[in-house]
């Protein structure tokens, strides 16, 4: 079953004194969501490895130094031992004694800035902050109940999601798994083009040029010559996408064994989490009358007139619900600390965002329980046709017919 | 036959002391290129309007101050009777007698300056610095000889060109009159694609944008499925456009019906002058053992190893005249001052420079007898194919095959 190679899977060295909760730790993150596929007893460096996916990053491989930290200090001699470890490890992860911190933390912490490894801090909540307890700083420390796995996978999740190396972030193809090689997509555009003149937007760009990466072609129209295109062509196209905006036009005018999505739904998944995204637009049945919606819009650009996340998003969800809401919007790398009071955020494309800032704040809506979704696929929810935008993705669909049944 | 709007014409007032040879300078350059398309009698203003067609520029009108310039001094009362002449001009032409400048030209360069119309200074060639002369900077005479309609057309068209407001360098479109609204174009892309990861390359994008923007569409793919591609359709496309590296395989490929170009031959027209374009690539096949040809990369991208400027082009002239030739490069904005060693210049296709740079080049290269190209003229002339390229350009196809029949 462990089928992707170790070295595509995120290493994360767990350190941690005797009785900080290192077990109760791994065993609780190994809940229904992770799965732990093998353990291999470590026959020369006192380390088990114990493999596991763990999404939104995928595979990672927990190396667990049970056997070689049982002492309250690092002498040189566990160095040694260790450092085979710290020669593996992509990612360091120190458990602490609520914001106790001993010679054996300072040792990892001081070895792992040697080797260039970040650190990622999770302290049992209980002792975090004792009356008169001496701040940790610089250590930052994220605090976890670790009686409530929620509060341990999301804590986790979060930290590793800053510190991780790139390639571990590694999103799905843009387009290049719906079209075959010697295949063709087919990509509608606004007739209003919203990019400067004798320019595209990036979204569109980088969708001609995947598919190209994946020996497909695309053919770029307008929607009122859509039909007309379609009409020309004497074998059926892989998939259509569409802007957005007219995703109502592209579905009434699309035969319905031809698959079609929008642009903004491609980059749900590729910058963030389609399956997540599918189940908070799910969540927009559930809003009710003075609910809060977050809407956070990574471009900086000039609100427009008619803005897509400023006017017609909330017009769309007030239409939809038939109630009203209240509507905050975060736009550039803004968003709050405090989500408690939102009923669901709703999330640009996020095409000039990376991966990393996207699934960061994925999992700070889910630590604080707020459904969160993209723009294409809250338009695609208001507007009813969110089942046949989702159909080139069978596990978001089923996800999201999981949660609407 | 004035059929051009009066407001869409350049206007270009010309001043100049009596004698200094406004009348031959105009006769001069209503030659043969040069159609003077009717005279009317200014009945209010003084000034007779002479318009003109003048390439590369287009239309222009002369405000011939005949009438009103005979004094060698601009008083009160001449300055209220030129004063709508300012008004109307985009361009102040002031012709010179050698570098004499008196109260009548120091009158008109400061009234332009009130005004922010730019000047452009001719100085008849003979006198222009007569031994012991003052030198008239700042200001700066482009010097002609008035006896050579040449040397006059050149030193016009030249400092017009560099002078003259944006609208009046407004290029064709680069592909819009190419497809048909509800057509289609093929865009074949190198299989290397060029572009960082997740782009295309602006030619490919300004492409895709211009047909769109005239409510036709393309068909993007990469060489190797452009024939597959071609049998998908039940219709022909309108044309065919593809990187000058592959043209060889895209003629191969194309049916003889269906026009077919490259982008950079799209951007000789856009950014240049195809026609003249056009006649330079004849020239190569006069080429002569040890000849020197000027290259002009105005991209200062890295050399690549196999550098389309630096390495293709040039081994391909050696090819295709079976010559050895001398090759100089000019990178970014660099273009020689002296052009007179050279036999060739081969421009690149300018997606990075302005219209108006290009068209002066052109213009320097005419003005010292050098006939220059562009590299995919070049690239087709020495594949055999430029025939069949320049097919959706008749009048560029028409004066290619009068230099070279």
């Amino acid at each position: 079953m462990q089928k992707t190679p170790k070295s595509l899977r995120l290493h994360i060295a767990l350190f941690g004194r005797t009785n900080v909760g290192k077990s109760s730790f791994l065993n609780l993150i190994a809940g229904q969501d992770v799965s732990i596929v093998s353990e291999q007893a470590g026959t020369t460096t006192d380390v088990v490895e114990k493999p596991m996916e763990l999404l939104p990053i995928g595979p990672v491989v927990f190396l667990d130094t049970a056997g070689i930290d049982d002492a309250t200090a690092l002498g040189e001699k566990r160095i040694d031992r260790t450092g085979r470890v710290f020669d593996r490890a992509d990612v360091i992860l120190l458990l602490h004694e609520g914001s106790e911190i001993t010679a054996f933390e300072t040792s990892v912490i001081k070895k792992a800035e040697e080797k260039e490894i970040p650190v990622v801090h999770i302290a049992n909540k209980v002792d975090l902050f004792p009356v008169g307890a001496t701040c940790m700083s610089p250590v930052q420390c994220n605090s976890c109940d670790f009686s409530s796995r929620d509060s341990v996978l999301a804590a986790l999740k979060a930290e590793l999601i800053n510190v991780c190396p790139d390639e571990f972030l590694t999103p799905p193809p843009l387009i290049g798994d719906l079209v075959k090689p010697g295949g063709l997509a087919m990509l509608i555009v606004p007739i209003d083009l919203q990019a400067p003149k004798g320019r595209l937007i990036l979204p569109q760009v980088s969708t001609i040029r995947d598919a190209l990466d994946h020996d497909a072609a695309t053919l770029v129209c307008k929607e009122r010559e859509y039909a007309h295109m379609l009409s020309m062509l004497n074998r059926k196209p892989d998939v259509a996408i569409c802007d957005s905006q007219m995703v109502l036009k592209m579905v009434a005018d699309t035969p319905p064994e031809i698959p079609c999505t929008t642009f903004s739904i491609l980059f749900a998944r590729l910058k963030g989490d389609l399956r997540k995204f599918a189940m908070g637009a799910a969540a927009i049945d559930r809003l009710e009358p003075g609910d809060k919606v977050l809407i956070a819009e990574s471009c900086s650009h000039h609100a427009l007139e008619d803005d897509i996340g400023r006017v017609k998003i909330p017009r769309w969800l007030r239409q939809y619900v038939g109630i009203d809401l209240e509507v905050d919007v975060y736009a550039g790398h803004d968003f709050p600390d405090n989500l408690s009071e939102y009923k669901l955020a709703v999330q640009c494309g996020g095409c000039m965002q990376n991966r990393r800032e996207v699934l960061s704040r994925i999992e700070k809506c889910e630590a604080a329980g707020v459904p969160i979704t993209n723009y294409g696929l809250c338009i695609a929810q208001t507007q009813g046709v969110l089942r046949r935008v989702l159909s080139p993705f069978p596990a978001a669909l089923a996800a999201y017919d999981e949660v609407t049944k």
